[in-house]
C-alpha cells in the first residue's frame, strides 16, 4: 500500500499548494542548530546498513521501540553488531504502525521517500523489501555523507561542539570542496553545569587543552575566552546553551563566582544559592563575549534530563530519558537578557523551550529586548525536540505571528544527528505553507501571492541567511 | 425540536464515521475508574425520580447551577426529599440552555436519549414532557442499577474503596450472577494525606479494622499491606492515588518517617519538610507493594480542592468548590518514579493532571521510565473532571500521540458516581474516531480500513484489556 | 489591492454570518475596562493626524516597529512633533506588511475601514494616499472623542483613574449631552505595590489629596475609603487591580500591617514576607469595601512588567517592554477569595490572566465562588492585551464555555488608550459569531436562530449591562 505522503502531504488548500510547490520547496536549506559529527562529514562517512543511520544513535527511536514493549537487550546492546542488523531492523519495523500520530511515523515514511524513493507503508510484511532497497542504495560508494549534504541543498551547518574540542574535523572540512559551509558552534555546557558531576575533571580537561591551570574564575574566563577566539577562528558565529532549568540571579559578584570555583574544585559541596551565583556570572561574561564577537545565542530550557537512574547508569545521558520541565523561570531569564541589555551587550538571541505551554512566555520576553535597529534581534526558536512535529509547529508559529514578527522568524533547524533528518526541513516548509495557506483561506491575509510568496521564501531561507551573516 | 445529537454527532468525515459506526460503537465497556457505590449494584438500587438520579449526587451539576445564579437552598438543602424533585428538576431544565458549549450540555442530551429515548431539547419548555417521561420509565421495575449496567456492555467496573472499607458489597455482587467484572481499588488517600484534618482519626478507624495499634510507621505499614492483601483477595488490581499538590523528596528514611508519624499521633503541629517526607515515604513502600501485586497505580494531580470554607464548613467535601491547581511537580514526580524504577519496582502507571498545560509534561514523562518488555506500561490518563470534554480529551490524545503510543492507549474512564455516565464512553468513541479520521481526511495517516479499525477498537476496549489484566 | 476584510471576514459559515449581520453587529458598546483619557473626552479632543492616533501613544505599536528593525530615536524621540508625523507614518506603512498573522495587522486594516473608508492594503505603496485620505477626514471639525464615541454606539465606558484623581474630567463629562455613559474606575495599584520605587511618594500624593497626615495603616485606609467614598460618589462601580505576580497569604494582621507601612515610610527594606502581607491585607480591605458599595473587582495578574531597564530609564513605564510571566499563583488567589467569601464580602468579580496557559485554573477558580443566587458572579476576563487576537480569544471562549457559564460572558473589553479601538468589538463579535456558529456546523449545539442569537446579543451587550449595573 502506498504511503500518505502525497505530492500534496499537509498541504489542506490551493494556496498552501502554490506556496510550497512554487516557492517552499526547492529553496536551499540552513540547519543552525544541529548534532551532525563534524568526522562524520569530514572523512565522509558511509554506512553499514540501515539500521545504523535508524537505530544506532537515535534515542528518539530507543525511546518509541521502549514504549512498545520491546527490551532493553534488543534496542541497545547489539549496536555496531551487524549480525543484529536485521532483527534489530525488524523490531522498528514492528513499532512502526504502533506510532500513528507521531513524528516518527512522518518521518520514518518521509525518509523512505525522499532518501529511497520507497512509497509503501513501512511495517512487518512491506519490511524485508524496505530492508533490501534502503541496504541496497547504501551500499552504493556515492551514498555517504558528503552526497546528502549535496542532494538535500545544504547551504549551512551549524554542529554543537565542546570548548575543548580541537575543531579538527572542521578544518579537515574547509580543506575539501564542499559546497555546503559547515561551521562549529560553541556549547558552554560542561563549564556551565558545576553542579553535576565530572565538573572538576572536565575543568583539568580545559586546563590541559588551553595549556595553563585553572585555578580562579580569571583563570577559567582566560581559558574559555581563549578557545572562543580559537572557535571564532574556525568560524564559529553561533553559541548554544543547554540551560535545562534556567536559574538566574542578578545578586552575584566575580569575587563570588571565583570562591565558589574554587571550592568546587576543592570538592567541597555548594549551595543551590551558590551555584546559581556561578552561573549567572559566567553566562553573562560568555554573553558580552558573543554580544562583542557577534555571535548568536541560543538558550534551550526547561528540560529534565536523565530521569531515570538505572538506564542512565547503563547507557549514559542523551539516551532516550529526558522529558518536559515545568520550572517558572520567565522572571529570572527576563534579568538575564536585562543585564546584559543595560551594558549594551546582548547579542542576537534565540529562545526555546521544551514545555508549549511556554510559547507564550517566550514568544513576549522577544519583545522586551528587541530595538537596536536589528530586526528580530530576540528570535523565538523551532518546535524543539519533542515539539518538532505539526501541532508543536504550528502552536511555535502562531504564538511568534500573534505576539511577535512571523515574517522575519529564522524558520526550521533540525537538532538532529542524523543525516536523514534533512527531510524534517520539507516537513516544515509544508507545515508553514499550509498556516499561511489556511489564513488565506480564511480570510485572514490577504491573497496575494508575490506577498505571501516572499514570507514562505524569507522563513525557509533568507531570514536566516541573514540573521546568521551566511555568505 | 430534536436535539443536536444525530447518528453522525461528532463525526465530521466518512472515515470518522465508518470506524464509530463500524467498529467501535459496539464493543463492550471497562469503566476501570470510576465512584459507582458497589452498595448501589450490589443492592440492584432502583430510583425514586430522574432527580435523584440526575441531582442528589452530582456536585458538577450543582455547580452549573450555582454558576446559573439559583440559590444554594434550591440546590442542596432538600436532596432525597420527593417533594422538592420537581422544583429542582426545573430549574436544573432552566439551566441547561445556558450550558452551551459545556459537556453537561452533551452529556445531558445524550443520557436522555440513550437511557430514556427522548430525542428534544432539553429546557424549561419541554422539561414537564421530560419530567414524565423518564420517571415512566424509572419506576418500571426493569430499570435498576444491573439493567444499566448491562444494557451498556459494561464488561469491567473498578470502584474507589478505602482501605477500611470491608468490600461487604463486593463480595455480595460476586455471589450475584452479573455478568460485568466489579472490583475494588485501593484509594488509601487518608493514610497519606497527613497534614488533613482528621488524619488521627482515620488512623484510630484503620487501628480498629486491623485489630492491633498503630503507634508506629511498622505499624502503619502493617496495617495498610494486611489491607492490601485483603483487598488482593477481593480482586482489586488497581489503586488510585489523589495526590492534589504532588510532593516529593528522596531525602527521607523510615526512622524519619516514624519520629514525624508520631509527632502527628501526638497531636503536634508538623513543618512543611516532615509531611513531604512521610508522604514519600508512604508512597513509595506502597508503590513497591503494587508493583510486587502487579497492581496498576494510578496518580492524580494538580487539584486545589475544598476552596471555599464556607461552602465545605456546609456541605463538605466532594460537593463542586474544587479546581485547577498550577504547582510545578516535574522533577519530584520524576523522583518518585525514579525511586522506584531503580529498585525495579515501579509499577504499570496511569498519569492524570487536571491541569490540561501538563499534558506535555506528563507525555513525555512517559518515556523516561517505558521498558522492561511490557508495552505502554506508563500510560497518559484520558481528560479527567473537567478535562473530560470534546477539547480536553482532543488535547490529551494529540499530545499523547506526538510524544507518545497512542495505539496502545487504556482509553476512557468516567470517574463518575452516576450510573448515567455510561453513555460518555459513547462520547469519549465519536471523538476518537473524529480525530482518527481527521488525520485521514488531512492525508497524515493512511486511509487503511482494516489498520485504523484495530487501533480505534484497541482504544476502545482491548488495550485496557490487557493493561488491567482483565479475563 | 482590496484587503481582505470582505463583509463575511472571520466569518466562516452560514450560521455565523446570520448571528453576526443580524444579531451583533448593530448591537451598541459597553467598553467596561479600558484606559481612554477622561480629559480628551471632556474636551472634545481632535488630533493633530493619523500620527498622533496611531503612534504617539500607542506602545503596543512601538514594540511591534521595533520589532522590524527600526531605531529608538524614529519611534519615540519625536512623539507630538508634526514635522516627524509623515515619516514616522512611513516607517509604520513599512512594518505592517511584515505582521501578517498579528492581530496588529487586522486591527490597523480595520481601523481604516471603519472609521476611514479605506479598502485598501496598507504598506508603503498606499501610504501616501491613505496619509492623505486619513489625515483629511481627521482635520475636519467633528472628527473629535465625542463623534467616535456616538459613531461607534458606545454606551458605557469605564475609565481607568487613580485614588488621587480629582475626576474633574469626569465632572465635565457629566454636565456635557454625551448619551454614554462615562465613568471612572478605581485602580488604588500604587498604594498597593509597597515593593515598587515611588510608594513612599504616592502616599504623600494622597495624603494631601485627602488632607490629612497619613502615619499608620488607619490613616491609610481612611484615606482610600474616602477617596473611595468620591469615587462612588462620581459615579465608579467597578475597580481594576493590576497585581502583576499575585501574591497573598492568609497569615497577616493589621498589627503587622501598620508596622509594615511605617516601615516603609521610613525608608527601611521590607521582606519578601512582608510585601506579601501588607498587600494581602490592603486587598483584602478594599475588597470588602467593593463589595459593600456592590462595585465589581477585577484582578489583572500574570505580568513581568518593565523588563528592560535601559528603556525604562529612558522612557518609564508602559511603554512596550512587558510581557508574560509564569508564577504559580492559583492557591494564592484561592486563598484571597475566599478570605473574602467566608465573611461573605466577596464582591462580583472578573479574573484576567496574561499567561493563556491559566485559562484552566481561572475559568475553574470561577467555580469555586459562585453563588448567592447571582449568576455568573465571578467572571472569566476576556483575552487580554497580548491574548486579544483571534486564537487567544477563542482559546478563552472555548476555556470559559469548557468550564464555567460561557453564556453569561459579560465578553469583549478594548483595554486600549485609543480612540481608534472601538473597531476591535467588531473583532470580538465576529470571532464569537463564528465560534459558535461552528459549532452548530460541527453538530455540536442546536441549530435554532433564536436561542443562539439570544445568547450572541447576551454576550455583546446584555450580560454586560446586567453585570455592572448600567442604567
Amino acid at each position: 500500500m502506498k504511503t500518505f505522503i502525497t505530492e500534496n502531504f499537509l498541504l489542506q488548500n490551493k494556496t498552501a499548494q502554490t506556496l510550497y510547490h512554487d516557492y517552499a520547496k526547492d529553496m536551499p536549506i540552513i540547519d543552525y542548530h544541529c548534532h551532525l559529527s563534524p568526522k562524520e562529514i569530514a572523512e565522509n562517512k558511509r554506512y553499514r546498513s540501515i539500521t545504523e543511520m535508524w537505530l544506532d544513535g537515535d534515542h528518539y527511536k530507543w525511546r518509541a521501540i521502549r514504549s512498545a514493549g520491546i527490551r532493553e537487550e534488543n534496542i541497545t546492546s547489539h549496536i555496531g553488531d551487524a549480525s543484529y542488523d536485521k532483527q534489530r531492523f525488524m523490531d522498528w519495523a514492528s513499532v512502526i504502525p504502533k506510532l500513528i500520530g507521531n513524528p516518527l511515523y512522518h518521518w520514518t515514511h518521509l525518509e523512505l521517500l525522499r532518501y529511497f524513493d520507497i512509497d509503501e507503508l513501512f511495517d512487518e510484511s512491506s519490511a524485508d523489501n524496505t530492508y533490501k532497497k534502503t541496504n541496497d542504495i547504501i551500499s552504493k560508494s556515492e551514498f555517504n555523507t558528503q552526497y546528502l549534504i549535496k542532494k538535500f541543498k545544504l547551504d549551512f551547518i551549524g554542529t554543537t561542539d565542546d570548548p575543548i574540542d580541537s575543531l579538527e574535523y572542521h578544518k579537515s572540512i574547509k580543506n575539501q570542496n564542499i559546497s555546503c559551509i559547515i561551521t562549529p558552534s560553541w556549547r558552554p555546557d560542561k563549564a556551565v553545569k558545576i553542579d553535576l558531576a565530572g565538573f572538576n575533571e572536565y575543568i583539568q580537561k580545559l586546563s590541559k587543552v588551553c595549556g595553563h591551570n585553572i585555578d580562579s574564575i580569571d583563570d577559567l574566563l582566560n581559558a574559555l575566552f581563549s578557545r572562543m577566539q580559537y572557535f571564532k577562528d574556525n568560524e564559529c558565529s553561533i553559541s548554544d546553551n543547554g540551560l535545562d532549568n534556567f536559574v538566574f540571579t542578578r545578586n552575584y559578584s566575580k569575587n563570588e563566582a571565583n570562591i565558589i570555583l574554587r571550592k568546587s574544585l576543592n570538592n567541597e559541596t555548594l549551595t543551590n544559592e551558590e551555584i546559581v551565583k556561578y552561573k549567572s556570572y559566567l553566562l553573562v561574561e560568555m554573553g558580552k563575549k558573543y554580544a562583542d564577537y557577534g555571535w548568536v545565542m541560543q538558550l534551550h530550557m526547561n528540560v529534565l534530563r536523565n530521569n531515570s537512574t538505572k538506564m542512565f547508569n547503563l547507557l549514559g545521558a542523551d539516551s532516550g530519558f529526558d522529558s518536559i520541565g515545568d520550572y517558572s523561570y520567565a522572571s529570572q531569564l527576563s534579568a538575564f537578557l536585562d543585564t546584559l541589555d543595560k551594558e549594551e551587550s546582548l547579542p542576537k538571541t534565540i529562545l526555546y523551550s521544551l514545555n508549549p505551554s511556554d510559547n507564550g512566555v517566550l514568544g513576549t520576553m522577544l519583545g522586551n529586548f528587541q530595538g537596536d535597529g536589528t530586526a528580530a534581534k530576540m528570535q523565538l526558536g523551532s518546535g524543539w525536540w519533542f515539539n518538532d512535529q505539526k501541532n508543536g509547529m504550528e502552536q511555535q508559529m502562531i504564538a511568534l505571528a500573534n505576539l511577535g514578527l512571523f515574517s522575519k522568524f529564522v524558520g526550521m533547524t533540525t537538532d538532529s544527528r542524523s543525516f536523514l533528518s534533512f527531510s524534517r526541513h520539507e516537513y516544515f516548509r509544508r507545515i508553514l505553507c499550509n498556516l499561511i495557506g489556511t489564513w488565506v483561506e480564511e480570510g485572514q491575509a490577504p491573497n496575494d501571492e508575490k506577498y505571501l510568496a516572499k514570507i514562505v521564501k524569507d522563513i525557509c531561507y533568507n531570514n536566516a541567511k541573514q540573521f546568521f551573516n551566511i555568505k
